[in-house]
């Protein structure tokens, strides 16, 4: 906590604000600034003018609460009633009573002033939307609490803004639900989709097949009275709520209720595991439909949200596959395969749907080419799948990409468009893209942890789907969802508070510093790692461990490397920052060693401890000048040493990994990197193979997390009496280059690799004559330039002999197909670097690799150093030469 | 935090445990340590022997569950189940069904040896309370997690071990009544009494009269499924759950639906304010009893268990009083008080329940002659009534003393014993004590807050009335408690996470710490100070402010009162302690006073946060000698100055205070006391009267807080040529003395005053020739002594010629009455010092209160200086003579 100096309402003094003041999630449409101060205090009031349903009260009266819950005022108005008050501070206008459903008009325009507050909008759920826009905008200054005088349009950009919780998974009782329906209501979102059926449990009282929950819950399931009080409480807010059934596969519950139901042979049980298992129903058999049917018209009744989801996701077939009557009956009826056989079902279950007015809802996999336009397509494979069925006229929403479960940053989720900067949809198929939904799916959470994995992450994609397509500034992001965070704990979420409870239970004591101070730079392991093959954690498996109180964005781990981007893009004032974090972690293992001691449940993250305490006093070692003593050949063993302690330090423990890696890594490089030419053995052939590279250490580069990118690029460097060589390889699964000749323009966008020289090692911030830089690109085109101009322009004219051989793994300029990436062998002449070789000799230098790639319409690129301009030899690494005997001079090991 | 290092789950090596290992709550009745280690790893197995009701399984999943989340294991165990495994760890024997009732045997054995654990219990509701036992006595080795072999026989003092809860000032939702269900279950508690109704809101659905909960809720009510929930999951924790209806006062909500049965005209509305309100039932027509009737048919079929509470308390009877037709009614069926109406009006309802099968409970109030026996009286104003009705053949409950809404410290409920050790009741008497029950009422407390208003200190209530009476070691109940409370956490509650959430709502922001600090050492105000008149909080005042986040056992102000109490009494390692914690404290309102500036809602702790650094760094000051520079009349100014600011940081801020302010001053006196006798203006006459002290500075001290003693000691010295002169000024509400002549034998122990002189001022830690003492009675009796003999006894012979005059306010020897106190007044002539009168003349000096009071059956006394033995000269402050001159010298003011 150190450094986590949160700057809370934004106490502005006594000046005006300004936008960056405003932590408003999701942005408005539309903020305009006023002079002039609302002042709030105790005698506040609240009236409404027009008509309205009277969720408008309860919610106006709620706001109310909340205020003073912030304030500390003990307002005198008890309840916002219908009769209006002379001289409210806040008047509420609406027209009409809103209705909860797909399309209302949600939007609203408020306008503080001096004396006034006045929230306008057709009905009360856009009133709803701006009263948390009102609460939002709290501040404080001198004199006490205050509203900003602005004028705010506003309305959303998609309708349908949602969330998924999986509760069959783990169960998530009605308390869980309700406060997330409260967090949702104060990012502005509007569908709550629960995935009530799996493989691991029916969570739905029905009252005509009550085996279905009594069989095959553990009695953890909602009964329809909660059911109710959900959607009533949603209601209240503003949010649908619709269920999901999950078939035909998803079917192990279903089948502990109903084998005779199944396409293969039971017994059946509750499944433990997560993943994808075979049980499921079988389509050939009126019964299912019969269950499914009589099910549905219960369901249908029970949710009246006229959306309805039968899921129909993974379902692989095996089993029907497998059975003999299944496979007559395709026979039979011309059905040529498992998908055909998927499509039969779901037009058979679409036709129950249509008799209760349900619009069906399933996930990609019910696109199928019979598949009636009434569906709607819920994408969890790819925006590719979701435009494809947006441009074939079928509604859609996007939860691709919003996988709030995989553990993912916030950044990833809300850079993450349905409709995308480069959709090729047109305007007409563009409305055909509803929005999204977060999905939260459960193998990996309980009440304990659920809202530490959904919040604050879905404020961003509340705002990607409501705020203006525009807003994509990362950081700004960060920033206000760091304070909503706040309130959405105030309102009652979990997710701050619940992490403490965590630790504190793994330790058994109030002392949770240190460990909460290793527990903010890891990461729980991201995607499907944390639990391959869904067999490490069952469904009665402790979730109340250090992964669980680990988050997706490690917040130490962010403001820290943020802290040494600035640095290494020249800010020196973050290096004090930067120090503080380094001693703080690199005296950590001392403090957290004996509570992980005493803790048997903690020992697996002893070594996770220790690197990281390692690493930070490598980066103080690399900042204080440390990793730079001695002659040449020390600091190549000390930088490869550093390198290779930071590499070990990836390893995960308990579960999750360190983000904070590969930002020492970058200051070690940039303060200490050395690199080494090894004396080559044996002749080198520049032909793009590398038979001949085996007898060097490797090296590698990536692009730095936050590109979202994850190619890498391995490299080596050798030396003899004619030649310095390089070799480079290149991960790249889409091949583009366009110049095809020497020095062509736009070159160095093109797919290929860089590496610039300082020959004279002066280090220097200009480009000066010694220095030199060389590109090639996968059609072995070259363009080269040495030294500057007097304009300062790098200078082109210059052309140098260097020899470049390119092998290409994959098709160049297919963006079709899926390539591999591409190996460069370069030879560059002594004599044209224009020095005598030698052992120890020094100079300075980068490599890098530029990436052409259509899909994001402009070139990307990454350097070993990390620099902010490539050609500026003040920042490059040391390269050495080294002879033969370089093996008995030094201590680090290969790689 | 700095200073709490908790010891975990006792982390014990791999040495054996000790009973001060044993983090045991309620403390079982025997339990014998034995050689060995049961180790846990994940292939322990619960396994059941014997008959049982299928909640033995249900909890006995849930240790499992409890278990994996402590440790870590994933275990192969999914569920217990009443197929036994062969080569269980751990087998449950029960010979039959429990039956939650009152009075159900709730013993157990649990026997922990090497390869098996055997728990055995007559049922399921006993082998439940050995599974929290068997949970609690987890620990850990180097080698990882066990069970410490023991043999434990256990079973409860009280079979009555219960919780109130009032939903009614604040309704507490359906997940709150759970999460402290669990929280009861883990400190073996039986009983849920839910206070349904009052003035503020009726709580529960009625289908009968559905008015009152629609009419009188606000919509905040338990539906009767709920309460079938809450009575399920209670039941399957072996706990009973029973309402109380609280008639025929508290009355307003009853009154919001019915108010035609009122006792004075109406309009009525739900009071939204606290305290006593006159608004009661009209006890005189048939109406009334109609109603209560029905309702209390309807609701003795929803609450199972035989026990019915009907309130009665605080019923002033305003309403009786001033209504013609209930006086008419009481003159014609010869009732001649209230008392006798509300008697009358109980005996009609007693009829009601008597038909239902139910035992009619209420409070005090209720005991009124015409009571049958059969009704059960809860006594909460005191244990006298308790006794009294004890005594005349009615079973009781205890309350007063566990009124847990008071924030009184643990310790105070701790040793408040239902049957203390001192009680006149017969054995047979006893027996209809039936035990207790903590009071959570809900007038400051909501959902977010309530678990930290009852936990960690109910769970010493729980071990009151669980585990024997002998047990009664306060600082072991600490100790333990702090441990238990991470267990509570754990379980669900919220008391420790919720705090945090809180400061964070109040700053908006991560780092508390400074909040916290503060926090840590203030106690919201004590008893009903907080609330004068019921009026400063209404039920919708905001309750997540500084005061809700402060719990009753300042954290931190207990830690260091103990190490300041170490330190007084010798134990010098503890000053480095304190030092750590004053630098703490001293630095902090530097890091506050921002975080403060910018959150108006926390300007009204500004001063507070001020005051507790002034008076820190007053404490370091003592301790470092500053306090003690200079000549002796700037010491006196110090040493005033300092006492001056320490009484000023009394002042509450944020409706708490600080809890550090008397061991802070106990350091100052100790390092630094001076006390002036002034210069007499006039002749003094030593009879008792103040009249002629008016001009002098008047000081005061007080016991140590744990004494539970609220007495002062005023007093004042002065001198002349011929005498020093001392007044005192005693508070004493019971006065006793038994000697009535001079030295005799135990006149130290009866009510009187002590001072004690070092006239050499040579500071000795012997008693030497130059020291004397003298006591004083209540009886102006005198035993005095000078110097020692050789024996090392005090020289008692000595007889001393002092002057002494006492005037009593009260009756001595009489504890029927109420008295005020007494008065000394002595002059002692110079002579007899043996000392030349001056200014400036420096003396030691300690000044003592005696007191004997038969209720404790022993003496109590309290000093000045708070010195562990009273001759001590070398722990005397100084006595320094000033002259008239004395104001121009000094710069401190007047008290």
């Amino acid at each position: 906590m150190l450094l986590c100096l949160g700057s809370g309402l934004g106490f502005s003094g006594t000046d005006s604000v300004t936008h960056d003041d405003l932590v408003l999630m999701p942005y408005p449409a539309s903020v305009e600034i006023k002079e002039g101060k609302f002042r709030l205090n105790k005698d506040f009031t609240i009236a409404h003018e027009g008509k309205a349903h009277d969720r408008l009260f309860a919610q106006a009266t709620r706001m109310l609460r909340r205020l003073d819950r912030k304030t500390g005022f003990f307002f005198t108005q008890e309840f916002v009633t219908p009769e209006a008050k002379a001289g409210a501070g806040l008047v509420i206008k609406t027209q009409r009573p809103g209705e909860v459903r797909f399309g209302e008009d949600e939007s609203y325009e408020l306008t503080v002033g001096d004396n006034q507050i006045i929230l306008s909008a057709a009905n009360d759920i856009g009133a709803i939307r701006g009263m948390e826009t009102l609460l939002q905008l709290l501040k404080a200054d001198d004199e006490g609490y205050y509203f900003p005088a602005v004028e705010i349009n506003d309305q959303p950009r998609f309708p349908w803004r949602g969330i998924m919780i999986d509760v069959a998974r783990h169960f998530q009782p009605i308390d869980v639900i309700k406060r997330n329906l409260d967090g949702m209501a104060a990012v502005k979102m509007n569908v709550l989709h629960l995935h009530l059926v799996d493989d691991q449990g029916f969570r739905v009282e029905s009252k005509v097949y009550p085996q279905l929950h009594e069989k095959a819950s553990d009695g953890k399931y909602f009964t329809q009275q909660e059911i109710k009080e959900i959607i009533r409480y949603a209601d209240e807010l503003g949010i649908r709520v619709y269920p999901e059934f999950d078939v035909p596969g998803h079917a192990t519950s279903w089948l502990v209720a109903f084998p005779e139901l199944a396409s293969a042979p039971g017994p059946y049980s509750i499944e433990r595991n997560s993943g994808i298992f075979d049980p499921t129903l079988n389509p050939t058999i009126e019964k299912t439909y019969e269950v499914l049917g009589n099910l549905f018209v219960e369901m249908s009744n029970l949710f009246p949200d006229p959306y309805f989801h039968i899921g129909g996701d993974e379902n692989e077939g095996h089993h029907w596959d497998q059975n003999q009557d299944i496979q007559k009956f395709m026979k039979k009826h011309g059905i040529k395969d498992n998908h055909e056989l998927q499509t039969y079902f779901n037009k058979r279950l679409l036709k129950v749907l249509d008799k209760q007015n349900k619009k069906m809802v399933g996930w990609d996999e019910i696109l199928q080419p019979d598949l009636p336009k009434t569906a709607i397509i819920h994408s969890w494979r790819g925006q590719e799948g979701l435009a494809k069925a947006a441009s074939q006229g079928y509604k859609t929403i996007l939860s691709n990409g919003y996988y709030i479960d995989l553990m993912k940053p916030a950044y990833k989720h809300y850079l993450n468009d349905p409709i995308p900067a480069n959709s090729t949809l047109t305007d007409e198929q563009k409305k055909n893209v509803l929005g999204g939904e977060a999905t939260m799916w459960s193998e990996l959470v309980t009440p304990t942890t659920i809202d530490s994995r959904i919040w604050p992450r879905t404020a961003a994609i509340a705002e990607r789907l409501w705020s203006p397509a525009e807003l994509r500034d990362v950081e700004s992001m960060y920033e206000r969802m760091g304070e909503i965070s706040f309130l959405l704990e105030e309102h009652g979420l979990t997710h701050i508070r619940n992490r403490d409870v965590i630790l504190r239970n793994l330790t058994q004591q109030a002392d949770i510093e240190a460990l909460k101070v290793l527990s903010n730079v890891v990461e729980p392991l991201k995607g499907y790692r944390r639990n391959p093959g869904g067999a490490v954690y069952k469904t009665y498996s402790p979730f109340v461990l250090f992964a669980d109180a680990a988050i997706a964005d490690a917040p130490d781990a962010r403001v820290f490397n943020r802290l040494v981007t600035d640095y290494l893009n020249g800010n020196s004032e973050a290096e004090e920052g930067i120090k503080t974090w380094l001693q703080l972690w690199s005296a950590n293992h001392e403090k957290l060693a004996p509570v992980i001691a005493r803790s048997p449940v903690l020992w697996s993250i002893k070594d996770l401890s220790a690197n990281l305490s390692a690493i930070a006093k490598i980066g103080l070692d690399a900042l204080e000048g440390e990793l730079q003593e001695g002659d040449i050949m020390s600091q190549l063993n000390s930088y490869h040493s550093a390198l290779a302690k930071l590499e070990q330090s990836r390893e995960q423990g308990g579960r999750t990994d360190l983000q904070v890696v590969n930002s020492i890594k970058q200051l070690v490089k940039s303060k200490a990197g050395v690199l080494a030419a090894y004396r080559a053995e044996n002749n080198v052939t520049v032909d793009g193979d590398f038979s001949d590279w085996n007898d060097v250490t490797w090296n590698y580069f990536v692009p730095a997390k936050h590109l979202n990118w994850n190619d890498t690029c391995h490299f080596a460097i050798k030396w003899d009496k004619k030649n310095l060589y390089f070799a480079f390889k290149v991960d790249n699964s889409n091949l583009q280059a366009l110049a095809n000749s020497r020095d062509k323009e736009g070159l160095h966008m093109d797919d290929g690799i860089e590496f610039l020289l300082d020959t004279d090692f002066d280090r220097s911030k200009e480009w000066k004559d010694d220095d030199l830089a060389y590109h090639v690109n996968v059609l072995n085109a070259i363009i080269d330039d040495r030294g500057s101009l007097k304009n300062g322009e790098y200078n082109n004219g210059w052309n140098g002999n260097a020899k470049t051989a390119v092998k290409v793994s994959g098709t160049v300029n297919d963006p079709s197909d899926k390539d591999q990436g591409y190996q460069v062998e370069v030879a560059i002449s002594w004599k044209e670097i224009g020095k005598a070789p030698k052992d120890e000799l020094v100079m300075g230098i980068d490599l890098c690799v530029n990436d052409r790639d259509d899909v994001y319409q402009q070139y990307r690129y990454f350097d070993y150093m990390n620099l902010p301009v490539f050609h500026m030899p003040a920042g490059f690494a040391k390269l050495v030469l080294v002879d033969k005997n370089f093996k008995e001079r030094t201590s680090f090991e290969q790689e």
